[in-house]
């Protein structure tokens, strides 16, 4: 494709996602198209000759659309919100479009620098030291992966350039909370520990880790000769946006040498606010941290960053440096390919760059406030509705919702759970992710996409109260 | 940013890409500001207030530019060709400006069915049977890390929910060859085999993996007590797209129960051409592989294509479940989070069906062959002019060449090849990469930006020539 059809189709192209971002809320929230409907309708063999554009963008409109739940839509209220603002949008079309690589400084200084004064801006935002440095990763899994195999090399004393993990003298034990997200058990399976060497530490009624409980299970996991490596507390958990106490699971952290990793990758964002700051007390004691601002700040998917307090040693546990990537300014500059899993990277620093500058911020401020203000205005609504319950404390933006009928109760009630918000899903209004809590079905209410305004809010609570009544 | 205004900011930004691309060529190759130059230009805080995307824009082009180095400038011959063909960045601009995420199929049922559909298209395109299942990870460094995991729990009947690496009863070995990419070193390393556990097995004259000092290297660590676990062959590596003989590998991997994880990183885009399919011959007694549409190709980075015969495997490695990721249709889908590391997956694929379909595999097949036809140019000018040396077979697109004026050895001419080199990547007229070869600099030769004709090649050969004189 040459320059000029780009231009043209280019064109098209703003002019479809703008009309498209501008009437996302009258479409259906959620697909409800069925397992392998769009295969189907897809060639099963590739194109010998070139196609029409116009062929492609018809068949986004006409087969790919109608398969897509709308994550931009102002009723999404799943999982947690993934706001890609239209400025960063635009920040990451600069970044495709320009096509340059950070293999290593010299490989496009810009896009190394941008990384380290936006990552710093970030941390100013968040009220982090400058003790910090900031590096772009994909997601938090990654984050997290990460973060667990610099735990494991910092406690095994750089067992990766010897015998590896296979060979250290005692089972190095990592701790996480029984709330921590799936990703960071991953993370730790897929750095070598092992199930039997990943500790689930009990939480308290407010579903937060139980700081005397990761005390004795070090004390335990010493005692019977293993070594306590690291353990991952989260500021706003999946489930219900619980926040661990930071300073005293850092604390005990310090006392036994173990690597603290922070999965604030939702609540981070939150931190731009001083007065949610409380929620990570504490955090100058972690060795690392984890936030995404493609969740609730808005950088389009996917903009991952990752802290550290020791940069030198996730260099030194990720460094390669084979002739074809050596430099004359190697000693002079960051080679971001040292501080992550992936060689070649993308100018992914613009998307945070467009965002913080076009929204400012205090608009970015605003708008969060907005939403933690449109949370509390749902949970004074449910809370005074005989029947409905707030299940957990509503720290930020996400509430955990159940109803529940008189006489309804156990299994019975499970499936009446599910079945309101399976209801709810499927008639397009809004959309809602249903999870466990203690062993039974609820209903998360994850509030803060970029046009969910307090109307919405009020929309998404009529229909929850229809749908419930509709599944009785 | 409103829609109105992402339509008018959005099409400026078109233009100024169709602008960029259309003049690339004009501006110097390789940036040559000094390390900390940009961050200097740029404030140390974020700004407060809103700012004007004018501003941005014009920071853009005064600040940013100047230091890139252009990877789509035609005079482009650095590492390996990183193509973002511009109907691939209308795709990915499609993705962002969606920002829909595969969490989950249920998520966004399209961005999982096209992703099935597209990495099968590119399944059928290089010549791999029905037999392998694809899906997109970020780089091959990524793949090439998940194979290694997925080799070592194979190895370890699943360590993972078990004791880990840490408790396996006989220490894991790896086997790589002396040209492998860093990245699979690095891979090995993080897995937590350790270094020690990490064989370098030697190359022949034509830079290729020798199987029988692999086999002999397995047999070394049998009676040693060691448990193999996974030997990575190359097709195309990094310093001479050397290709390793797969089929003899394979056979002895197969003896000893090793995982086969094939790195085609660059030199898979050339199996589009059934002439090239040679280069990979026993292919399909591999275990896993990993392809970069991202490079030669011309999918806008990160598109890296990893492929697995046993896919209940990698989903048996790689899966999580937690409540609030489940859905009622799981049986009946790929959920591709269990397919990779992160959890949250950007709409990769429609960068790759873009460019399938706009390009048509015909158009695909012309332009790398008119890559090949000009590697084989440059090979035969330079070996036809005294003095010059091409030192490794050119079985694709990347030539090593030295100068070597009489009198001229060792480190004289160590400094000399990269005095030279330097001078031409600064001089802006074409970039190319100093790397060595057998403990001696040379300079690579990549051809394959998607602008590059053959007047670029001979451009450079001229270049070359001119800068090699000016060095002596």
């Amino acid at each position: 494709m040459n320059p000029e059809e780009f231009r043209a189709f280019g064109h098209r192209l703003i002019d479809w996602i703008a009309d498209y971002r501008a009437g996302v809320g009258e479409r259906p929230v959620m697909s409800t198209v069925e397992p392998g409907s769009i295969r189907a309708q897809l060639p099963s063999s590739p194109p010998a000759r070139a196609e029409s554009m116009d062929a492609v963008l018809s068949d986004v409109e006409k087969i790919l659309v109608p398969g897509l739940s709308h994550w931009q839509h102002p009723r999404f209220f799943g999982y947690f919100p993934s706001n890609g603002e239209l400025s960063s949008v635009l920040g990451d079309y600069l970044s495709t479009g320009l096509g340059v690589l950070g293999l290593s400084w010299q490989s496009s200084p810009a896009l190394t620098e941008v990384e380290e004064v936006t990552t710093d801006w970030l941390r100013q935002m968040v009220g982090l030291s400058d003790k910090w440095s900031g590096v772009i990763q994909d997601t938090a899994s990654t984050s997290s992966l990460v973060a667990l195999i610099c735990a494991r090399e910092r406690a095994s004393g750089y067992s990766l350039v010897k015998g590896g993990i296979q060979a250290v003298p005692a089972p190095l034990v990592v701790y996480v909370s029984a709330h921590a997200h799936s990703s960071v058990d991953k993370a730790a399976l897929l750095a070598g520990f092992g199930r039997d060497h990943v500790r689930t530490v009990p939480v308290d009624a407010a579903y937060a880790l139980r700081p005397d409980a990761l005390a004795e299970a070090i004390r335990h996991d010493i005692a019977s000769g293993r070594k306590p490596c690291a353990v991952v507390a989260t500021t706003g958990t999946t489930a219900t946006t619980a926040v661990d106490p930071i300073g005293p699971i850092a604390g005990i952290a310090r006392e036994h040498g173990l690597w603290v990793h922070v999965d604030a990758a939702m609540a981070g964002s939150a931190m731009i606010l001083p007065e949610c700051r409380a929620l990570w007390e504490g955090i100058e004691g972690a060795d690392s941290i984890v936030l995404n601002p493609h969740k609730w700040l808005g950088a389009a998917f996917d903009c991952s960053v990752y802290y550290v307090r020791d940069a030198e040693h996730l260099v030194r546990v990720m460094s390669t440096n084979p002739s074809y990537l050596r430099s004359g300014v190697d000693e002079r500059v960051k080679n971001l390919r040292d501080w992550g899993i992936p060689l070649g990277r993308r100018f992914r620093a613009l998307k945070l760059w467009f965002l913080i500058r076009e929204q400012g911020v205090e608009g970015l401020q605003r708008r969060l406030r907005r939403d933690i203000a449109n949370a509390q205005w749902l949970k004074s609504a449910i809370e005074s509705t005989p029947g409905w319950r707030v299940l957990a404390p509503v720290p930020l933006q996400t509430l955990c919702v159940r109803h529940e009928p008189r006489g309804l109760a156990g299994e019975a009630l499970d499936l009446y759970t599910q079945a309101w918000a399976d209801a709810l899903n499927r008639s397009g209004e809004a959309y809602l992710t249903p999870a466990t809590l203690e062993g039974r079905w609820m209903v998360r209410v994850s509030i803060g996409a970029l046009l969910t305004e307090r109307e919405h809010v009020e929309g998404l609570w009529s229909a929850m109260q229809r749908a419930a009544a509709g599944a009785q």
